[in-house]
């Protein structure tokens, strides 16, 4: 049974709505992100997804205090009618168009000045179009795509990139998604988190690929990878890329690479991405001549099934070993 | 008058030796770091230059107390045949053979045991072959190119890197290189250095144009460039040209962007290190996607004659503004 | 006054439809398409153009014999209720969309058994899905985009690459689209004329940049770039681009480069349809390295205002005179 | 015993240097190449090889009736003081160095007058010098490198493209090419059969990449590969990749790719020039943007090795299977 609680900026009523897409997000991204904020959280608290055992899941996950609180939905429309504040975590573009404005969507159950929070990662145009219809039924809309990965979800130490019409729905979302991350950013306008996220993930895609070129020249050139990696991370070459999570095994331990290129991000959500960025700049009419070699690259990447879910820095190996 | 001085390690006598090829160089980086070496040196000093005025122009600039020291050299052997310590910085491989191995070059007057750093910027195949001819002579040699332009020597923050035969030769160059510079790394063998150098200088070219696709995008999407760049500097895409040199003018107030573009890494000097990456590439059979189509934007924005002489951030109006 | 006409596969009633959008095609491709239809029929014959002038300047340009069988319609809808044979050609598939599906569209006034035609380039998935809903309502459609720009529709030699459900309906579109063109050829199902062109023009895009760069190249090093350019066109290199549409000018006297690079395919033309191949590529997970360099080269080119109204050869002297 | 023989442009006294590089080439194309020569041929004819074995086979393989007169040289100074016509076809410019320049090398033997045809394909730069350096020893030199292939070596009808410092030593050289090739065409001065050389493979990779990504496409829309190519190639993208040697099986019977990519031009050779296009681009600072992607993608293709040896339109395959 689901019980409807009393407004407020103050109440933390969160509802987790999700379709079921990947296994990862299904199950590891959402699940984990609606943990901390159920954890954190003394209210009522709806889960939907479209998979009634996702949500089984996740009720059984929960401790006994907590479990009585968590309210399974059976559709959008009917999480929406009992909550002042939603989360949505979707794959695409066009996902949340139908969960938000489909049939049994959101808007169909929405309360005056609830505030929806979308942490998709989809096209910015997209997304501001959604948040209008959201604004024009007198509620209130952020866009809030996540940075960090699955160990970030799972540790609770986030980014998330805002784009809102005011500081004050940024200073209400940022009470929520700080249970969830260490970062919550306003970017800009209604749009502004899309649209900093795929840039920071355009960049991001291509110093991968940068690490991976020059890492193999250097092994093939006869340098040890962890000396030229210091190197590179002294110098004007240094990245996140190279620092962190640098893509030739055993050079930074705790590198998906190390790992046999798992637990880090995959390379067919990078893809996902960069498709993203691809619409931005055709519609903004912006070259990118690196980003769309990446684009490619991870194309082809992508149509290798091993390759596909393993992390992005495979590329290093896709280089290193030839075709 | 020259005044040839007693062997050994401790022996801090060290002679300069330049070709013209460029103002930057000549005048400014061989200039400012023949004076932080001299500045710190008690023993005979020589230079070379193949223009005299060049070498009259260092002699001056030295103070009243130290010129006296100084010797002008009549050629590379001169040079050579008066000094146990030499560095050399040279523009192009053609030099840096011509200078040792020609006629009246080094390896006509070098003495026994004599070190040769050579912080040239050239083709790793030539530096080894001259390193190993030095050493046929009973010389010894080491290859430290120099990151951190011309700020950077005139400052005394050089970063060298260094491939050496051995941590005794090593050690011996760092004496000396430590008064140019802060960072002196030993990157491997025999010309380890100039690999980590165009590793590095690959990566930081992708890195840099990948900043100025990610930030022209993200103006184009209506984001203030300080917030997007404030973002990618504590995400994922985090690197030196997005913290440290951003492109975008007025982002970061010391970077050369917000200098019309100069007082940085010049566009066709970026150009020439990626000529070398393409050449080692093609010697080892690296794949260079990225590294590719930098080189090859570079080449474009080189055929401009003012963008030529711009720091090589300048990729971000080319790509602003359209062809 | 409309007059409506008996049906039947021998009658060749055709209606022309376009709206407004850029005067070349307006002006002329229609312009051209349509005069070519009807000079060689005496049936009736109506037009729609949503900008007037563009319906009475067809009127007028048309015989004094033949004229007063020309109707012009006051939506595409009247339009369709008059046809058994319409002919589409417009900018872009947000404007198919419209024109069929949109308010006093074709679909509100279609008759059963019509045949329309589409000669537009758009998304081969809203074309399909455009096709389908005529199909839906008992009429029949083919896509049948073009290839031989303006000079082919005023000399009648345009190429139809023709998509359709069987060879009948492909036999039908062919009586009419012959008397405006020499080649129509059946490419397959409904779709398949779009997807034939843009892989056509993917092609075309990448040999065109692929001989600007070897000329360029040949020239640099010291070549007659007539020479050069008889030599690959008995050669392996040998294509279109090179051997009928030379971007170097003077190399072939009636290419648009001859001609200041008026006259042929706008840059912008070409952009926009290799917007259409990323499109396509994105759907299919079919990697595309050259096209994607080439996409973003006219998106580059395109920025300039001279050079997007410019023949897409344009792209010799982008890379020949440098940034 | 070798036999010297009189002088005079009517002679047709030819000798043949190779040296052992790779099969193809020293079975294959040079074999050929020398019994079209041998063949037409009534005077005294010597070969050289590195590989006396190879010597030995093509006396063997001669008709008895000519064997008597072909002489085997001991070493390209040898063979050059006994013709007056040379043919050389070696592997890179290091070899054409070394027997035209080194140590036993043509220019120590060789006649005044003697013509020199050098067919092999190298650096532009190092066939000028090496020509420069046999005129400046009173004798003649062209440069003449062929398009064609095995089978077109096999067959007799190569292309050759000549740089020649007059239109006399052209038409010398045309009439012992014309022995082995269909055409013979005057490129320009010295160096530029090179030149014309590397600027139709460079348009022949570009175009065989993007033939391969275009069919890539269409196969994965839906088209047929036969309709789709045959609509190209009476088409504006219509190449001789396209339509003589179609990188899809079975598209053109002919096409090696119809053969498991076997009896074209390697994937490795492909690289190979298009590193001689790579040091061209650079010498003359000229952007080369597709041309630079092609190179690394068949770098990338060439690190297997199964494809390296196969024909160079396995980059179809490549794009195809995903990585």
């Amino acid at each position: 049974m689901y019980r409807d609680i009393p407004q407020g900026p103050e109440s933390e009523e969160i509802r987790r709505i999700t379709r079921e897409f990947e296994k990862e997000f299904q199950l590891k991204m959402g699940f984990h992100m609606a943990k901390h904020l159920r954890c954190q959280s003394d209210v009522a608290f709806h889960v939907y997804d479209m998979n009634p055992e996702a949500m089984s899941r996740f009720q059984a996950a929960c401790s006994t205090k907590t479990k009585s609180n968590i309210g399974l939905a059976s559709s959008p429309a009917d999480l929406a009618s009992k909550s002042s504040v939603i989360v949505t975590v979707l794959p695409e573009s066009a996902h949340v168009k139908d969960v938000y404005t489909g049939s049994n969507g959101i808007l169909e159950g929405i309360r005056k000045n609830t505030l929806c929070i979308d942490s998709s990662t989809i096209d910015t145009s997209v997304s501001v179009d959604v948040s209008k219809q959201v604004i024009a039924a007198e509620a209130r809309a952020v866009d809030a795509p996540i940075s960090g990965g699955i160990m970030g979800a799972q540790a609770g130490t986030l980014t998330f990139m805002v784009g809102s019409q005011n500081d004050n729905d940024f200073e209400q979302a940022k009470l929520h998604l700080s249970k969830m991350g260490k970062n919550v950013v306003r970017c800009g306008d209604l749009g502004a988190g899309q649209a900093a996220k795929i840039c920071n993930n355009l960049l991001l895609a291509i110093s991968m690929i940068g690490t991976a070129e020059a890492m193999n020249l250097g092994i093939r050139l006869g340098l040890d990878p962890t000396v030229l990696a210091s190197i590179i991370n002294t110098s004007s070459g240094r990245c996140w890329s190279s620092d962190t999570a640098n893509p030739v095994p055993d050079v930074i331990a705790t590198a998906p690479s190390s790992k046999g290129y798992s637990g880090g991000f995959k390379a067919r959500l990078m893809l996902k991405d960069l498709g993203l960025v691809a619409n931005a700049a055709k519609d903004t009419k912006s070259p990118l001549l690196l980003g769309s070699i990446a684009e490619n690259i991870y194309r082809h990447i992508a149509g290798n099934q091993t390759m596909a879910d393993q992390d992005f820095g495979v590329v290093y190996q896709w280089l290193a070993r030839g075709s």
